[in-house]
Parts: structure tokens; sequence; C-alpha cells
């Protein structure tokens, strides 16, 4: 079967139709958190899709219907379903993909090295083997969130390798995904606009039909690849530096005797005023990485982004501040750090997610196993098994000296003021999140430590 | 006259009836752009004011009823009725003011030098003669925004010279006014809830009365003095950070081709995104100074604030970039920038509001003066001697080569598109402000550069 549907040149209208009545074959590489909910919301609109992803047995077990994401809500579902309507398969043949469809979207990860310089490499892997069955009519779609300029430069290398001409043969856009795991195919469908940026006017008018298909709050268009590529990474950006003010408001509290918390609340009844809670840093693979995707590009064009530098640098110095609180509370119990038996409550950089990059857990816990501290750690999603195959030691309710909340799960407070398990002698706990109340907590005869709280 | 009433120690309702009723005398120290309305308030609450300000011809001309804020509204009409009334007269005797109130108000400037240190002398100066008529059962309450811990100060200052002790003999509490020049009475009666710390909670509780009076959207309590300052403060600096942010993406976008403000207005439909606005830099006397407030008390307490002072820089810095803008304006019409004629329009830093303080206008004007250019100024609330005895130029209509919007007047697009005056032969326009699109201003034949506008 080759796809004679050049879906470049569709008008909006008919883009939109044609997805929906069954006429557009998609290629969707990278089947991960993104990009299999979205290849799977395309199925259940209509569109025939073929994921594609490099890990054999990960492809191979969804193509017997085993579901890789068990905790997205709505995956278990559209995969039964589409694996039966013919709609959805995967497979790890990225250019029979490729040649099969009309519509190729990227949405692999894009990361940070330990530089800061951005790794597009898992991008040219793709563009390598969809420029091989690149078609005239055909439109590359880039769904990661990247460094600005980077649709472009994947574009010119289509060119080079397909000698199709970018925006006259086929066409680029680029459609940055705004997804949150655990919610990504109400995203995808519902919470925000899409936006879509693209190599020409043609090809913009036929994305912008496929994603109105998709997306029922609608599609902005804007005017280059590029505005598109910073809407997404302004998003981020903009959630990195508040929370970077909101910890060095928690820091300046600390030292002026206030709560932190108590007055970002009454601030915040200012209606123009947005201040973000502060916390033991920021995790995930989006916040943290996106501001060296402008710190990078700005830098090969001579600019300095003093705020985002500076805001990084906060937001990753923090978890070195919560080692120092539970420093404190060791010394409050009169206890060296050598030898205490420290639990860290939450591993996840989000409560109920199972992701751990850059989640501040790690630097907390390293930073208290260099003095020698026996730290524990436990998440509630998270098996002791792989815990301890990352190189931490799982709690299993043994007894603790001081208790430390980095990740905001309810439960943890049942946990620390019913004294479950091995927290029945624990003397201090030290809560990064907010999640306990001074009087609770020393009604509970813990020393208690409130990041941001200096009270 | 000696009041009998005590105020510290009435209960919430009993506080709040005894202003209604006009059993409560308040002094209100210092009658500018924000103590004015607020005792005219007070007095159409039903308090009885005194109003006191060191300006002898000021306060003489308030109490025959000439208005000094014509501009803000609502004011004009209070006066006239509260003479009438005769529940509010001003005077400059401080210390007779004091003696007869059982609440003491001051509501002065706070600014800070050229070294970013607070200067709070008008405050102490206050404090001095307030204290003389400072007696039991008295309340001082602080309006002004200030670094976090001046109240305290301020309250120790009280017992030194009244012999009387704070938190028993008489209360403080800090009450920050939250207002807007130009909506100042909507804002202290009914635009967001009043925020009320106190040195003891008998204060607290009268207080948080005393205000509910006032504000239909209620009073919210904080636990401390220095918390209640906090939240003025933080408000200020969470919108300086964000400006500096939207300045700091302007530079971004200016060099890698893409229009800032369609990627911010895109970006903020993701409802947890609010990227401010970007522009010629920040003026007035609030947020540009209260970022200092911090910066000040947390070095005293050896804390750096790294993002406030970076952010602080940022902004102003802007003025000089959009010198840099209207010079690289001048080279595009290859003319030197001296002797060429250039047109600021706007110096009020907010538009129909006259204030001038920090307005990014001055660093430009200057700039470009150094260089040579022939700058002229203008803007619609200002007269023309009133910017010819601050040592400007004002436009009456001469020929320009260059247009530069550094406040945002919507007249100022007919002027511009229109050509009116001496703008028929302006060859450039530079626009801070995205007041003009760059099809019409292309289309009446500019030259146009807009700031963070790289396309």
């Amino acid at each position: 079967m080759v796809p004679v549907l050049k879906i470049k040149g569709l008008s909006r209208s008919a883009a939109r139709q044609a997805l929906k009545d069954g006429e557009v074959t998609v290629a969707v590489y990278g089947l991960g958190k993104m990009g299999l909910p979205l290849a799977l919301v395309l199925a259940e609109v209509g569109a025939k899709v073929v994921g594609v992803d490099i890990r054999e047995d990960y492809v191979d077990e969804l193509n017997r219907g085993v579901n890789p994401l068990r905790e997205e809500p709505g995956v278990d579902d559209l995969l039964a379903k589409h694996l039966e309507t013919g709609r959805f398969r995967a497979t790890t043949n990225g250019v029979e993909a490729s040649k099969k469809s009309d519509v190729i979207i990227a949405l692999v990860p894009t990361l940070v090295d330990e530089f800061g310089i951005p790794n597009l490499t898992p991008l040219y892997d793709v563009v390598e083997v969809a420029a091989k069955g690149l078609e005239e009519g055909d439109i590359f779609i880039l769904e990661s969130t990247v460094p600005p300029g980077t649709s472009e430069k994947l574009g010119k290398r289509l060119e080079e390798l397909s000698g199709l001409k970018m925006g006259e043969d086929f066409g680029v856009a680029h459609a940055p995904e705004r997804t949150s795991s655990g919610r990504v195919i109400r995203d995808i469908t519902e919470s925000y606009p899409k936006i879509v940026g693209a190599s020409d006017p043609e090809t913009l008018e036929s994305v912008v039909g496929f994603y109105e298909a998709v997306n029922k709050k609608g599609v902005i268009a804007v005017s280059s690849l590029a505005a598109a590529e910073a809407v997404k990474v302004f998003e981020g950006v903009y959630r990195d530096v508040n929370i970077a003010l909101a910890n060095e408001l928690a820091l300046y509290a600390e030292v002026m005797n206030i709560d932190v918390w108590e007055v970002i609340k009454a601030a915040n009844t200012q209606p123009y005023c947005h201040i973000h809670n502060p916390g033991a840093g920021v995790g995930g693979h989006c916040i943290p990485v996106y501001p060296y995707f402008l710190i990078h590009t700005a830098g090969l064009n001579g600019l300095d982004m003093r705020i985002l530098k500076v805001a990084r640098r906060v937001n990753e110095e923090m978890p070195l501040h919560v080692a120092w609180l539970v420093v404190k509370a060791l010394n409050e119990l009169s206890r060296p750090v050598k030898g205490s038996r420290v639990l860290v409550l939450g591993f996840a950089y989000r409560p109920r997610v199972k992701e751990h990059m850059n989640t501040p857990a790690i630097p907390i816990v390293r930073r208290l196993e260099e003095l020698g501290a026996q730290v524990y750690v436990y998440d509630p999603v998270y098996e002791s098994e792989e815990l301890k195959d990352m190189g931490f030691k799982p709690w299993a309710g043994e007894p603790v000296d001081v208790v430390v909340i980095v990740t905001e799960y309810d439960e943890f407070r049942d946990l620390i003021l019913k004294r479950r398990e091995g927290l029945k002698a624990a003397k201090a706990l030290v809560d990064t999140r907010n999640l306990v109340g001074r009087e609770e907590a020393e009604r509970a005869s813990y020393f208690f430590l409130k990041l941001g709280d200096g009270t």
C-alpha cells in the first residue's frame, strides 16, 4: 500500500475531514509517555497509525496489547480498541512506516547533557530514517520540545537526505506537545489549544486542519517554526524562573523569621500575582531542561540569558539547602550526621507519577550519604527492588531519626502524624512541601523544620 | 477634645461599629496620592479624620477645597463632602493630630537611595511627631510599603519616645496599601482584601474590624508584622522579576528572529502561564523600589538575593537597549546620531498617570543626547512648561527623523499612522509597547523596529 494522499496542499477543512475519514496514514516516531498516547488518539480520531520505536521487545509487547503506561488514564482502552480496529500497530521498521505515511510525527525525548548542551541525537536519528520514506506531499511534524531553530535544521537535513525541497515538495511543521504525565490524553484532546508553526503557508493550513480534528480547544497558528518552538520553551521557562523566585523568597523567609507559605498565599489574593510554591528542587524532563535550550541558542548568538541562568542555579542548589535543613534538625537532636538514620519521603519529582529524572530526592540522599548518614527512601509508586537497583536503600519500616518530605503525597501525613512503622521514635521532621502544619507536627512531638519558614 | 476611646481592646465587631458610628478619630500622616484618598475614604466610612502633611500651602489649599489629585476618580466629591461634614480636615500640626486620635496611620513615601539602600527618614519623622500624642489604647498603623522588619523597629522607637509598651499599652499594625494611581479609591474599598499583621492578638483583632468597615473584599490577618510587610513587597517583586523575564525573552527574540509578543500571547493560552509584557523599562515608586527592600534586608542577614538583583539589572538596562534600537534605526537611514531629531512619545511610566519617577523615558533621552541627538519629549498629561522645567525639550510639532514609543497611549497610533504635525517626514519608528503593527507601520512608510521582534 503506497499512500496516494498528498496532505500538503489540502485545505484546512479537507485535512480535518481526511483525518476523520481514515484517509490519512500517520507514522509516530517515539512511543514513550507522550508519543504512545498521541498515536492512540490519532487512531481514535480516524487515522491509520504506525507507531515506531527502536525497542524491539517494547514494540512486540505493544502489538500483543501489553500497555506500558498503566498509570496513564485512557491508554488501556484505546490500545485494546485500536489493535482490534487495526488502526494502530507498532513497528521497529521506521523506513517502512515513513514510506506508508502521509504525515510523519516525531515525538522523541530531547534533553541536555551535563554541560547544558541540548542533545538532539534521537531526533536526527528519526530524520535519518524518516527521510528514506519521505515523498512529495508529505508533512513532517515535530512534536518534541526543542531549542528554537531546530525544526528548520531538521527540515534542511530532510532536504539533503531526500533530495526534495522543504516548503515546496514536502512540509515541515512544529506542533509542540503540551502535556503532563498522568493526564496526557486529556491534554492532547481538550486542555489547551494546539500551537502550530510551519515551513510554508500551505503546510500551515493543512496542519491546522489536522489538529483541529484532534483538539477541542482549537489551534493557534503562529508565524514561523521558530515562533512555535519558542512558545513551548517559554512556557517552561516561565515556570522555572517563577519556582526559582519562590525558592529565593523561601530562603529570605527563613532568615527573616517569617513563613513564606503564609505570605505567598496572602500575596496571591492580588489577582495579578501568581507567586509559585517553593520546594526541594525542580525535577522532570521539561522544566529543568528547557531553560538550557534558550541559554544555549542565545549564547551562540552572543546573548547572555542572565535571569534564566541564575534561576537554574537557585533551583539546582535547593536540594543542598534541604540537606542543610536535615543537618540542622540532627544538630538540634545533638546527633552527628554520621550514623543517623534519615527517611526521604518521595522519590518521584511529582506525586503519583513514576518519574525521577532530575528529582531533587537524589542529590538530597547523596549529600547526606557523603557525611555517613544512613538514608532510606520511600515512594508509594516505586517498588523496593527498583530503588535498590538504582543504588538506594528502600525503606521497609526501619526506625529512623529524621523524616524529610520531598514529594507531596497526601498519605505521608498519616504515616508521619500517626507515627506508623518505623516512625515511632523519629524525633525530627523536615517538610519541604508544606504538607504538615507546625502545630500538628509539634503536637506529634516532632522537632519541626519547614522549608521557607523561619518562624 | 481628648479621645476617650481605646480602640486597642475592642473586639472586631466593636471596632468595625465604632468606626462607622463616628466614634473613632484617625490621624493620617502623608496626604499624597495614596494618603489623601485613604483619609477621605475613612471619613466617608464615618471616622473623624485629621490629615497631616508637612507642606503648609498644600494643607491650606486642601482645607479650602482645592483638590491636588484631579485625575484620581472620586477624590473631588469626597473632599468637598467631608470638608462640609467636618469629618475631614488637614493640618501641619502632627503632634496635635496625634493627641486627638485613637488610630494613627502613616502613609508617607518609602524609597531607596541611588545605592539601593531604603530611605525611611520620612517614616521616622512621622513616628517622632506621632509619639508625642501617643496614648494608652492607641493603635499605630503603618500603610506604607516597607522592608520587612520596619514596623517592629518603628514600634520600638515609639516605645522609646513615649515610655509606653508596644503590644500592651499601644498596638502597632502593618496594613499595606494595595493601590494603583488612577484607581486608588476603588482599590482601597473593593479591589483586593486588606492584609493586616499586628504586634499582638488584641491589636490584630481591632485592626481587622477597623478595615472590615472600609474594604468590601474583607481582611486577611497574617501572623506577624513582618509577614504583612513581606506580602506587599513580594507582590511587587513578582512583577519586577516577571517583567525582567519578559525583557530577557524580548532580547532573545530579537537575536532569534522571532516576535516575542506573538510568542507570549500564544504561550499564555496555557492557563498557568502568565508571562508579562516586555517594555522600555520599569518605572514608578513601587516595582523598581521594592526588590531593594528585600535585597537590602537579606544582605544584612548574609543572604544574596541573586534573582532579584539580576532582574533589577536587566530592567534597569532596558532603556539603554531602546536607545540602541534608535541608533539602529538612524543607522538604517544612514544618519549619524549627532544632529538627528528624535521624538520620545510618553514621559510618564504609565499612560494617563502623571508620574515619572524612574520612568525609562529619562535615560533614553539622556543617552541619545549624550551622542548629540536633538530629543523632543511629548506626553499628553504633561505641559510643555513642566517638561522644560525638568530640562527636557517639549515637542510642539517640530519635524523629526525617528519616533520612539515609550508609553502606551492609544492616541499615539493616530499621531503616528496619520503622520500628524511634525511626523510628516519622519522616516523611522521604534515601538517598545507593541502599539503599532508591523504591516501598518510599513504601509505608512516607516522603517519599523519593534522591541522584542527580530522578524
